[in-house]
């Protein structure tokens, strides 16, 4: 057990923060191992050394092992966009949220990669995952909204904003030179500005 | 029947284009008067008075009715970006392509609003059409990398001009002025370089 979860544990309780854990470890080796289809919940239980009982008392179902983070990283996206200072130009509000949310995800490198192949290889996960960033965009447009940013100038930060993460996550992802995600962005973003100015 | 559909029998035969036509219509009609998830296939033959084996000639399913289109779309959009002068910026090839697509949809400005109107009151439809969007930007990537344009300039390109689109469609929808696609398009795309140039 890595001493992220044992600090973690001192907020959540040890058990909770343990279970939670070993199941979303398990269920990612065998979604790997074997498929994300091919994996029963009982399977990800035993692995993890726990019953379906309690994985029902974490998640869902099988998917939501995958998705469950979408709601606290949104959290913290609107917050930073909110929180940014006035003189920001909304794409550098929504740019510099992206670029804090990149910095901990590189923290669980290891896990987003691993996250990352079950996804790549299965059509209905590649469509949640779509549907996920694509209520990310909505909800960063409607911090930028509390931020008196009007229409279509919001949703265009928002949806531009949402494009560089997700090629930079992939550029990530794939990356073996060592570069960290917040670089990613930062490189896609410019890279999107010279696209747009037709260069 | 439109001056339109007549013309188009000559080419399609009477009997295909009226039967396509006129089940199109019908369920439209039906989607906007009951919801698409109370309207069955059988009604909708009946509407249009035809039988459910000749429905079933020219859609898979119901949700095809609103979908059909988008193979077309998709080519017109390669073809257009695929055959851009040489010297056309990638983003400048995307956007070319996107307004002719867009004056093609406004000779059909009420058909657009009717099948808009039924998709964003239905979760599932919502979804299906952001997957399509998704899939025509990975096919313009694909017509950029036929021009040489390398990643992640070309994913950026594809992805930038489908967020254009995306957002000049939804405001020509609400649009009573009386500005067509092309020019809201053209508008979008201007607010986009504003908007990723920090202003």
């Amino acid at each position: 057990m890595s001493v992220a979860v044992i600090k973690y544990d001192r907020h959540m309780g040890r058990w909770e923060a343990d279970a939670r854990g070993r199941l979303e470890q398990a269920a990612l080796a065998l979604y790997g191992e074997r498929g994300f289809e091919q994996t029963t919940v009982a399977e990800i239980a035993k692995r993890a050394g726990l019953t379906e009982r309690t994985f029902f008392r974490y998640f869902t179902d099988k998917r939501e092992v995958l998705f469950w983070g979408a709601g606290r990283l949104q959290e913290s996206l609107v917050s930073a966009v909110v929180a940014a200072p006035d003189s920001a130009a909304p794409i550098d509000a929504v740019i510099a949220a992206l670029e804090a949310a990149g910095a901990v995800f590189q923290e669980g490198r290891e896990h987003s990669v691993q996250r990352q192949a079950v996804i790549d290889v299965n059509a209905e996960l590649r469509e949640r995952e779509l549907i996920k960033l694509a209520r990310l965009a909505t909800a960063l447009a409607g911090a930028l909204h509390r931020r008196g940013v009007r229409e279509p100038t919001a949703s265009l930060a928002a949806e531009a904003g949402i494009t560089v993460f997700r090629i930079a996550f992939e550029r990530w992802i794939k990356d073996t030179s060592g570069r960290e995600l917040p670089q990613h962005i930062r490189e896609s973003f410019d890279e999107l500005k010279t696209v747009t100015a037709g260069r």
